[in-house]
């Protein structure tokens, strides 16, 4: 017998072990809306991400409880790139009836996972039926009044920088689409299954008043950087020896023995490698986070904050081109690689 | 050629005539996130929905101007059951390449008037490709603190009220299916294309602190009745014959003409018609408000608030069973027989 509507949010909110109304929230999931109160001194962070089958994840692939994670991970990235945190969601599920048993319980278990982890409860949503599944979430944060950082404040002679590693989400989905049988404990998956968004080192960025101009890099560095550039009204220049690279998987359905000959190679070998330079320009997926700062504050930047190692990958220009310098010293234009859903068919 | 990403959102932006940011956020479309600022002693409405094409319209029936009215009208509706004003909202568009010209320019002008007239900005969003035109809006909203209307203070002895009449969506929708050229000007069919949260209402009833519990009808009487009596713990009696129904349309291809024929009928004779009931029981889509007000405060209710018409049709019983008083007198259960979108395939 097909549910009702009623029944599948009670099985979700049962599932993630919600109690009504939810901590944090003046009012949670249950009623037509759901009440926030804003703390005073703080402005409220809005954003929003789609999240659907055959477009950005596959249902025979894809385990339920890595979805789950990754529709709230991703969206609370751009609270991220704010320099804020997040207060709560609204979840938006359209699911087929064949996804409200196994299914449903193994999402909620990761979205659980997700919203204590990244201190984000669920504040309400919309249920509805479907044939694929269909996801968005909408995030609502905070940040100190005036702290908030945005992709418009690059200066020419800006460093920029970007966290972790770049490329390592479309490896691990160049993997997956191999596997006959996906593993969610695959280590080589786990940047693409379980993306972790720097909360804390947007957060640091923000309080110590250090980037200029910063955005989340979901799309790819070579797609992302030119909407930097441009809502800064800057240009920039690139050094491809400098991206911190990882090395492309080599053997389609060993994850972890590729990871170990990963391991015995060295950066600078990484770094020539053409492979793991385009992953690294045009991977998406990555929710590391690219930012500018001041040179003389450059300086004095450190090389890991927190636990996240910051790379210098080059330098924002007044002339407004986005350049790539290869290790041997010459120049060519950066051609736009990354994910554009109006081009390709799937991520 | 196939657009990308940045130039359908471009072109969005450009159809709704939007500066950047827009008045009244501190910071709009175009960032990682949208920045807001909460203003002192209210607190933040939350609030989502899915639009659908094949579950909530058909995109060779609907005007795509309709499609843009409707899908920030009857989320701003979840506003206006809480007693609050909509302050922002986030667009999530997935579309398919050949909507991304001509209907693109329509479906803008459509949500551009409702921003307007709702006075619900544009704050950001999340644009994709996608075969089925898929959206969702999340708008936020604010009330001041303490006054927020939910579904959950209905208390036994409480007259049950709804604004508007009941059905007449439903009725717009049934005559739509049936026409081969859908004009939007049509009258019989305007409450289903361009339905009108009730906003002033749900403000009116909160600052006089007159509902006990309210909540907008969106999937049908039948269905939304049952979850505020959930929420509040009792049960309803609802009287058929004070339901404020409309005539079904009896010809196919003429809504002026039934509807000329309607208004020779007078109120009573609607109320025997079990076709009327029957939509005004379970016809989804009218974005009226069901509300509850204490028996002393009832009494000295007007008939308008406002402009729109308010009309008592029941009250609240402390036994938990939703029943249907038929005009002879004898009662019935009221069965569930709105929108559940688990069972049925569209709307």
């Amino acid at each position: 017998m097909k549910p009702t509507e009623n029944e599948v949010v009670r099985k979700l909110l049962h599932t993630m072990h919600l109690p009504r109304p939810t901590a944090g929230l003046a009012l949670g999931p249950g009623d037509d809306a759901a009440l926030l109160a804003p703390r005073p001194g703080y402005q409220s962070i809005l954003t929003c991400d789609w999240f659907l089958e055959g477009t950005h994840f596959l249902r025979d692939k894809h385990p339920a409880d890595s979805i789950g994670w990754k529709c709230l991970a991703r969206a609370v990235s751009d609270v991220a790139a704010m320099g804020g945190r997040p207060r709560g969601f609204l979840l938006s599920l359209a699911l087929p009836v064949s996804c409200t048993g196994r299914w449903l319980v193994d999402f909620g278990g990761g979205l659980r996972r997700a919203c204590v982890e990244l201190g984000c409860p669920l504040a309400g949503g919309d249920t509805t039926q479907r044939d694929e599944i269909l996801i968005n979430v909408a995030v609502v944060g905070e940040v100190r009044t005036g702290k908030a950082l945005t992709r418009s404040g690059a200066q020419p002679g800006d460093a920029i920088f970007v966290s972790g590693r770049l490329g390592e989400a479309e490896r691990g989905l160049e993997l997956l689409r191999r596997m006959r049988q996906v593993r969610g404990s695959d280590r080589a998956l786990r940047k693409h299954l379980y993306p972790e968004p720097r909360l804390a080192l947007g957060q640091w960025l923000s309080e110590h008043r250090m980037a200029t101009a910063i955005m989340d890099l979901s799309d790819g560095l070579s797609t992302d950087l030119p909407r930097l550039c441009a809502a800064s009204g800057v240009g920039a220049r690139i050094q491809a020896a400098s991206l911190p690279a990882v090395s492309p998987i080599a053997h389609a359905n060993s994850g972890k023995g590729s990871r170990s000959k990963t391991a015995q190679r060295n950066t600078s070998e990484l770094a020539w490698n053409s492979k793991a330079i385009e992953l690294a320009l045009n991977g998406g997926d990555d929710y590391e986070l690219l930012f500018t700062v001041r040179p003389y504050k450059a300086r004095r930047l450190p090389t890991r904050i927190g636990r996240i190692p910051i790379t210098r990958i080059g330098e924002i220009t007044r002339e407004r081109k986005l350049l790539l310098v290869q290790a041997d010293g010459s120049e060519q234009s950066l051609k736009e690689g990354g994910w554009n859903p109006f081009a390709a068919k799937s991520r």
